[in-house]
């Protein structure tokens, strides 16, 4: 079977390769499910190019979640037949095959598009939690968004929709504004000088007691300076690679708090009915089809050199995908 | 009787002036205040030249606190004595007397130093909540603080000496360390480009969760670096009018968090309790000589513009202090 590895830190596109390996055969109580859909985040390729909070340890196959199918069954396991979908989660996810212990891998609804449910356990959930723990969002209130056609920033717009949060959503390009509309965008902005203008013309006097950026950079600042008094940013991501400058004045005499968030702290720390409570949520929204995002384009493992670089490109649109089997 | 006042927004020496005016009539339930002294304080000096989060109405007397003596009391009032010291909180306190409802002075310890007793209100509280409020400190624990040569510096390496916390304290100049370590500071470092491995070399591996800054620019950035995961960096000056940048990667993979503190807002939202348990400790150690600031200089209210002078030079050691009446 084919796996995705590296064995030096540097470009994806450069150090990336396919590698064939035996299967590992199973153990009591373990399961072999075949890796139909797992996709390729931002984060995997900062890490493989060492820009982020955890090095791998080399050699590495990289992934961090997917769907995929029951293929054979330990003769002691009875919590999953042949043929299951399940979810993939422990990581190391772009290859062909994942044995495991079968409590590992989660039974998910039959019928379901495989390529959204391969994304549900990484932007969703970001997206479902920036949402829920910075603040104490009620009906009617305003969120505001950069990166606002990032995977993440789509699944926010819906989940805050569905909550009846009213979204101020940022994008770089003019070109992405329609489709965040049709997703249920409140509002779109090109980010520019008079963003702030703008922002504050929208809200006209409600208080914005939440930000969320993605970019750093003069887009944080902006950000910053449309906060009501006791506001809350968070960071979750540095697109622009540009560290933001802090208002003093805004942190002091506007008691604005800076925030961060990550999802891999949040799985090392959550409780178990944090993590329920997340999950119960997202994955009937995602296998119901009411929560989703675009996908740009699918490639098998033997093409991974172009995968990445097309997860790399600045001007994709929708997610790259990985399907190491037929699907 | 004498009052500094000023019409226009703009450099202390330029705008204040001293004006004479006659004395208020007392109404049933007020007192007469003659005030003996009443410091300068930075925010004093941001404010009349409008760089401060609240803008003065015009014409202005300024002023935050100070130490005053009953010299008049209503027929009514029983709560006050002539000659009683009183602790002057309302502002408007560069005056040679102030009237008012006899509630509002609050009776102290007879026998103590007034100008140690004239700076209760602003720096002493200050450093009481920036040690208090945004991180749980235990004996033994470790807080980094910049502008450690402040009154609110000073009255901070005093505060947590008592419970057992430990200081590392960030100065600019070299001449200013030794008086620090008596103080009872357990290190002080001159600011510079090996700031964050020097401090690394004093807690070797101990957390630092909770740093204290007042200074922005660089120094922000290198104090961010030293904090443990979940760590605090708390703001309450901006010395260096440099706006700091801010790690992406310190507030997402770290989870620094960052909050400002502005005492004018504490005295607004501060439940009763609250204030009572922070002026209750304060006076107490303040009156009886515990704690107390270096005093750089005092002026009559005629040398107003000579003491605002002297208060706004940045080589200054200790407070200015106005004295309106003879001590």
């Amino acid at each position: 079977m084919k796996h995705v590895t590296h064995s030096e830190i540097g470009l994806p596109a450069k150090v990336l390769r396919i590698e064939e390996k035996a299967s590992a055969s199973l153990a009591a109580g373990e399961a072999r499910v075949a890796v139909l859909a797992t996709p390729i985040h931002p984060s995997n390729l900062l890490q493989i190019s060492g820009q982020y909070g955890q090095a791998p340890q080399l050699p590495a196959t990289p992934g961090s979640e997917g769907v995929g199918r029951v293929t054979e069954v330990a003769p002691d396991v009875k919590s999953l037949k042949i043929g299951q979908s399940v979810m993939l989660a422990g990581g190391n996810t772009w290859q062909q095959e994942l044995t495991g212990p079968a409590e590992a891998f989660i039974p998910l609804p039959d019928g379901a598009d495989v390529l959204q449910l391969s994304m549900l356990t990484v932007n969703p959930i970001t997206a479902y939690l920036l949402l829920k723990n910075f603040a104490d969002l009620k009906e009617g209130d305003w969120v505001v968004q950069s990166a606002a056609n990032s995977a993440v920033g789509g699944y926010l717009i819906q989940l805050a929709k569905k909550r009846g949060i009213k979204t101020i959503n940022i994008v770089r390009r003019e070109n992405g504004v329609q489709e965040l509309l049709d997703l249920g965008a409140d509002h779109v902005l090109v980010d520019g000088p008079d963003l702030v203008e703008q922002i504050g013309a929208i809200t006209s006097g409600a208080p914005l007691s939440l930000a969320i950026d993605a970019v750093g950079g003069e887009t944080f600042s902006k950000m910053v300076d449309t906060l009501t008094y006791g506001g809350t940013i968070v960071c979750y991501g540095a697109l622009s690679m540009t560290e933001p400058s802090l208002s003093s004045r805004a942190v002091i005499f506007n008691d604005v708090k800076v925030r961060g968030f990550w999802l891999s702290k949040w799985f090392e720390t959550a409780t178990p009915a944090d993590k329920q409570a997340a999950f119960g949520e997202i994955i009937g929204l995602v296998a119901s089809g009411t929560l989703k995002a675009k996908v740009s384009q699918t490639f098998s493992l033997d093409q991974i050199k172009d995968a990445v670089t097309a997860a790399a490109e600045s001007g994709r649109d929708g997610k790259v995908i990985l399907v190491p089997n037929k699907l």
